[in-house]
Parts: C-alpha cells; sequence; structure tokens
C-alpha cells in the first residue's frame, strides 16, 4: 500500500474504515460515508490486513446508446501516483468493467487500488499481481457490447437504490474489510481528531469490559 | 463452542444445520427451520469447523421513528451463559447493529455466539476475539442515526420476504457452514432421535455409493 | 479435473472463463455466455485454481404445484463420464436442491462438477470429497417439500432476471474463480482459434504495459 505524499492519507492509514464512519456520523454525514455492496476480493476476499487510502480518481460508465460522447482518451493512461480508481457502471450490468491489464497499468502508475461499482474479471490475475481490488461482484465478459466511458475524474453516484451519496474527485476513499468509506475531502481534517479520541475511548472500555466491567458503566467511565 | 448445563444443546452439537433441517422437514416445519441470509462471518468466513447452538437471546431494532419506546436497558449486559444473540434489524438498513465492543462483553458473558440479522462492523476484531458471528453483511457505520432497541428477549420476524418464519425467546438456533437453523423449543426432544436415524442411514447409503451402488438402489436398502 | 476423452475439453481446459467470454463476444453472443449468480464454494471458497468443463447434464426442477409429471427416474444415477451437472431450481427457493450424497454419486460416476442453479448444502462433505460446486446460494433443508424434477437432459434458462441465457444438453460449461461461461456446442471449433490468438496478445501487451508502455500503445502494438 503506497502512500502518497498527502499527510492527511498517512494519518487515516492509521484507522479502520468504522472509525472513519464514527467520526463521519458525528458530523451528520448519512450512513458515515459507507458506500454499501463494494467489498474487498484481492488480494484476499474478505480475508488478511488489506487497508487502502487515496484521493478519488473517478470513471464514469453509462449505457452504450446514452447521448454523453465516449471520452477520448484512456482513462487508464492518466492515473495520479497514489490514487483509488473508482469505477462507476450502470446497475444491472452482467459484464464487467475491469480486469487484469487495467491493474497492471493501474500499479505501474502508482495507484494504490481500484474499487468498482459493479463487476470485475480476471481474479487469479488481480491476486497474482497482489494488487488491491474491492468490487460489487464478479464477471467473466468485458464491457464493449453494453456500456462506454464518459467521463474521467467527474463525480458519480454510488448505484444503489438504499442510499444516495455522491463520490468527487480527491474526495478521500478509504477501504479494508468491513468494506470502503468515502469521506468528503473538506471534512477530512475535522475527522482527523474526531478519530484518535474515539479510538482512545474504545479501547479503553474494551479493557474494562475484558475485566468484567459492564458495557454501560465503562462507556459512561470513557466517552 | 461453550455448552451449557442444557442436555439438548451438548445433544444438538453431534449434528448439522442440514440435520436439523432434515428432521425438521419431517415434522412440517417449513424450509426445516433454515434461516436464508445469515451466513458466517467469524471466526473465519465460510470456512473452518464453526458449529454453534444455544437458545435464542433476542434483540429487535426499530426504526427511529417507531412508536415503541427505546428499551430502557442495554441488552449486552444481561445475556444468559451459553446464549445466542440474534439481532433483529429492520431491511435495507445500511448501517451495522453490532460491532466488536458486544462481542468483546458477549463472550465475557458466556455467550456462544451472535447472529446478525442486519449488519455488523468490527471484522478484525471479531475474529481477533474468535468469536463467532453470522450475519447478513458487512458495514462501518454505527446504527444511531437509523435504528434504536425497542425490545429485549421478544419474538422477532426474519427480514427477508421470502420466508415468513419466526426466532422466540429460547428457541435453539444452531449455525454452520450451511446457514442458520431456529428449531422451536418445544420440538427439540423430538428431533433428537429423527436426527440419529437420518443420519446413520445417510452414512450407510454414503458407504454403498462410495462402492458403486446407484443412488435409488442405496436408498431403498437403508432408508 | 478429470478429463474426458473429448479433445475440446482438452484444449479448453488452457483458457479461463474470461478467455472464452472474449472468444464469444466476438462471435456476437451476449454477455459472452457469462451465467451470472453462480459462483464457486467447493473445494474452496473463490479460492485456488479450480476450473472444471465438460458437457452439460441438465436437471430441471419445477414447483412441486407445476403440472409436468415428475421425472420416472433418478437423473444422479445416468451422469455420463465426464460430464458436468447443471441443476436448475425455480427462483427463490429458499430450500436446497443438491447435496452431499449427490456429489458422492456424481464423483464415483466420474462427473468433474456440479453447478447448482439454485441453493445447495453439506458444505463440509462436499470440502472433503475435493470435488467442484459452483452454486447461487446455500441452504440446510432438503427441497421435497417445494420442488421435483421434471426433466432431465433438456434445455434450461438461467434463472435470472438480468440475463435470457439458456443452457441445453452438451453445451460446454467452463467454471472457474471468476464464475460459470456456457458455450454453445456448435461454436465449440469457432472459439478456439479466436481465444490463442487473444491470449497471446493480452500477454504482450501486459509484458509492454509492466516495462513502462502506456497502455492504448500497446494495445495498438499487438491487438
Amino acid at each position: 500500500m503506497a502512500v502518497g505524499q498527502d499527510p492527511i492519507v498517512k494519518d487515516l492509514l492509521q484507522f479502520t474504515t468504522c472509525d472513519v464512519s464514527d467520526a463521519l456520523c458525528k458530523l451528520k454525514v448519512p450512513n458515515g460515508g459507507f458506500l454499501s455492496g463494494l467489498t474487498l476480493w484481492s488480494p484476499q476476499r474478505q480475508e488478511g490486513m488489506t487497508r487502502i487510502v487515496g484521493p478519488a480518481y473517478t470513471v464514469k460508465y453509462v449505457p452504450l446508446d446514452d447521448p454523453s460522447p465516449k471520452h477520448p482518451t484512456h482513462y487508464i493512461d492518466s492515473i495520479p501516483t497514489g490514487a483509488i480508481i473508482f469505477i462507476s457502471c450502470p446497475p444491472n450490468t452482467p459484464n464487467a468493467v475491469y480486469g487484469g491489464l487495467m491493474s497492471t497499468r493501474a500499479q505501474v502508475s502508482g495507484a494504490v487500488g481500484s474499487i468498482i461499482d459493479g463487476r470485475f474479471r480476471d481474479l487469479h490475475e488481480q491476486r497474482a499481481l497482489n494488487y488491491p481490488v474491492f468490487a460489487r461482484d464478479l464477471s467473466t465478459a468485458p464491457p464493449y457490447e453494453l456500456v462506454k466511458v464518459a467521463g474521467v475524474n467527474v463525480p458519480v453516484k454510488l448505484q444503489t437504490s438504499e442510499q444516495d451519496i455522491e463520490i468527487r474527485p480527491d474526495d478521500y476513499l478509504i477501504g479494508d474489510l468491513n468494506g470502503v468509506v468515502v469521506l468528503p475531502k473538506e471534512l477530512a481534517k475535522e475527522v482527523l481528531p474526531l478519530m484518535r479520541k474515539q479510538v482512545e475511548a474504545d479501547e479503553n472500555v474494551a479493557k474494562e469490559i475484558k475485566g468484567g466491567m459492564k458495557f454501560m458503566e465503562a462507556t459512561r467511565k470513557f466517552r
């Protein structure tokens, strides 16, 4: 997990996605920035200690018959070092919008991981690269019969009917075993002290509980 | 897997969830008591030999705007030894209703596992505790912006449109790799001899099949 | 993974499901033959190097109140060596239509794997047999209260609202980490040279990308 020059990324790497969501809930961000349905597939399937943090580099796929013109260049050749690629695909697309060659190129560019709001493929290859991939699901088919890229580094919405949440270029994305969280860039400096305080309180509560104290008592003592 | 004083729990630990469902189907219990959608996440994701058995201790979350008052005490501080915590959450809630501190406290109380009909979080922590958790899915966000506890040790319905099935306090819950089954407490003594007979027949059928006998012939011989 | 006498099976075993889908997309087969929702459960859950290839031997379950008569014999006693069993179950059935004894018998018959368009059970047993199983989901309950077999070796449709795709007896089924693909039998000889060409091009592209070439440049060079 490469760490960019951004000191906020370095700080965020100390915390879990749950810590970030706890802080964002305190700031009244709905669902604490949680992006439901995006889970870890590579290097391992919801196992291990993978954690990625970086600014979002977004890619927007739309149906082939969408009036938007196709984006003139290939997004994969312009990834900033330290970025997390976030690919948005129309819901219920059975085909993959991301594969092994994309990760091969992303890794050379210094991307820290890819998050696919849709399906991806070439799982053996992703794991052989030891490259972090979060996604909604797998597929075997290429995308070109159904979708096209209409925008790069534009705001995209999470493709679910259960949440109304946007991922904008340079928002921070944080991914680990629990899932993926988007941290709006303008809130990054505000969440860090909130998280430090919360994590310390939780550690103290856990310690007292293990020693036999009731949860409510321990909570009152440290929160 | 702690075993309580209850001899039925000790007996049930000899059998798989499939054995229990087979017996319940013979007694005309729909779906053999199977609770669809609740799968093993900790200590491993649908791997290993985890099996939990115990009486249900239920917790009912409702939407924040539900007219029911909030339950006056925290459920986590009153768990009976040997119990399985069953937490019911309104469907399509993106936030978690269960986390690492809850398992820390549950484990100290002697609970044998937790089953979340909804989302939970802190997967690293759950696994570090080596505590069994079954759930519908993961999340990163805390529950308080969306739901509240309205009942403890009250009957709850499985949160699915595909089944109409209830979990009542002290019904037996059995969980393993295949999923979770609820065994109505009044049927527990009836299923045990049915299971013993069925498992013995299945073992004999498997042996004959491995020796080259056709399935139908082996079945007629032993069932 | 037993290989039958069929030279096409032997050739197909050199390729991934993604390779097959790439070739089928070139031949305008929708979704490149991908069968969404069918994932690897045994011998490992979406891990390892499992790959199965073989002609489909289909089994069609229908609701118990369907007017079709029940199939007169048990499908499991007539599996051709080298076949892949494909079991179709009505959608939203919480019960399993396949279990450990079926795999025990299938393995003796020389089947190379089973693909369940529905739920299966006895996961420990499937893994102990080291037998490949792909399926939609798990269950604990037997099927007989809800469904019956109405046809063996008849065409079946994938049970999803998102795709309109049929699996016919002797179509080739290919399954690996990425999922399952159906290759219509009449296209098998046509896809093999397409795949060889594509895989070679992809390997060259990957090599150039790792050496620092941009994706678009590498693609223009080799495709």
